[in-house]
């Protein structure tokens, strides 16, 4: 079994796979690291193996805490990956888009995938059939969206995420969602016809926190997988304890 | 002529009128309020008539030195507006927007159209052929995104607006370019195609400081015009002085 800790700027998420079965997962806040982990080590015995993905939170105690325990993976831009590289500045390439490549060669192989991961930043990251992985872009995800509304304006409110009804918003609420989440949405839609031209035989993921949430309100087919991320974690650290 | 003294966060508009031509404009930091002013009262001496349209910034003095110069109007919500206003919150609709309303109303009468101002935030206003302001939408503008990204998150740059040379970014900087500014066309693409499922006849009027730089690149079929605010405020002047 297999340990994947995916630490972001607040919240950690563990995940156990066995095989490349997802059983189990769990986000926490980074200050119940310890005692997380504890519970976890003794609910999975058979863990065998981890990798750790990490935006850099990790103390190096909670670290070596790991690797006193498995078999652990590091994820840098240095490890073994199953893709070519095009990127130009491959060391500022965020490990967790690293990962959704790799899941989308892994679970794709041979196809032209565009991942869109809509979370705090909606990232697109697209990998063509022969394995070259372009790059893609980085916009602002929902939740950045409203927040910059209300931080960077004088007069307008910090909403909740919401789904409107109508295009057209008929009070400054209303009007917030729909620019929002419409906008968001015409967004992705349109990124995604706009590689539907260049490559017709796309196959496009959506993954992230937000990707329940507008998963159904886009026209494009898409795969909606909120586990895309923690199964390319999985895929490299078999792929690089080989 | 008339005067339209249009005051932002930061900055303050000054534009002259003859009759309904615009015949001069000037932008400048609201600390040069004073010597701006008497330049132009100089240099313009048939001036007779001013409007106001002020976030807030404008103090009561310079307020004073404009009225006691020329027939004045404040631009509330409370003036006389050539249009039905639908919105359910009216007194929390911003003036620059009644402004945009009341310049479509003039310039395209009996036409279904949507107003488009791409500035700091990116406001969508809807009027029906008969006149009824129906609302619209909100999101960040194209700086918004930008400083958002940087602001707002743990490791990505600040960078200058700037046109990306395709969809596919490879490098950090590309990829921000590519979805901050492909995601506003592609949003604006999509809000205007979803408007035209609903109203065949639509007339799309694009606005702001970033008209110029957006303008060219939609697909969709838009009037630019960067004077549509002050033609609007030009406009409630004259319908209120008579």
């Amino acid at each position: 079994m297999n340990l994947i800790v995916d630490v972001g700027n607040t919240y950690v998420k563990f995940a156990v796979f066995d095989d490349e079965n997802l059983i189990y997962k769990l986000s926490f806040k980074l200050n119940g690291f310890k005692m997380q982990y504890e519970i976890l080590k003794k609910d999975f015995p058979k863990l065998k193996k981890a990798i750790i993905s990490s935006v850099g939170n990790l103390s190096s105690e909670q670290v070596t805490l790991i690797r006193n325990d498995f078999n652990t993976v590091e994820l840098t831009s240095k490890l073994n990956f199953p893709f070519i590289n095009d990127y130009q500045t491959p060391t500022t390439l965020g490990v967790d888009r690293i990962a959704l490549v790799c899941a989308s060669v892994n679970q794709f192989p041979n196809k032209n995938v565009l991942i869109i991961d809509a979370g705090t930043c909606i990232t697109y990251d697209f990998v063509t059939k022969d394995n070259h992985y372009l790059g893609g872009a980085i916009s602002p995800g929902l939740r950045l969206r409203y927040v910059s509304l209300n931080n960077l304006t004088a007069n307008l409110p910090l909403l909740e995420t919401k789904l409107p009804h109508t295009i057209v918003g008929n009070s400054t609420e209303s009007s917030i969602h729909s620019g929002v989440v419409n906008g968001v949405i015409k967004e992705i839609d349109g990124i995604i016809d706009q590689y539907l031209t260049d490559y017709s035989d796309l196959t496009v993921i959506l993954t992230g926190g937000d990707a329940n949430f507008l998963s159904n309100q886009l026209k494009n087919s898409i795969f909606a997988n909120s586990n895309f991320l923690l199964e390319g974690l999985n895929f490299i650290l078999e792929y690089n304890s080989k």
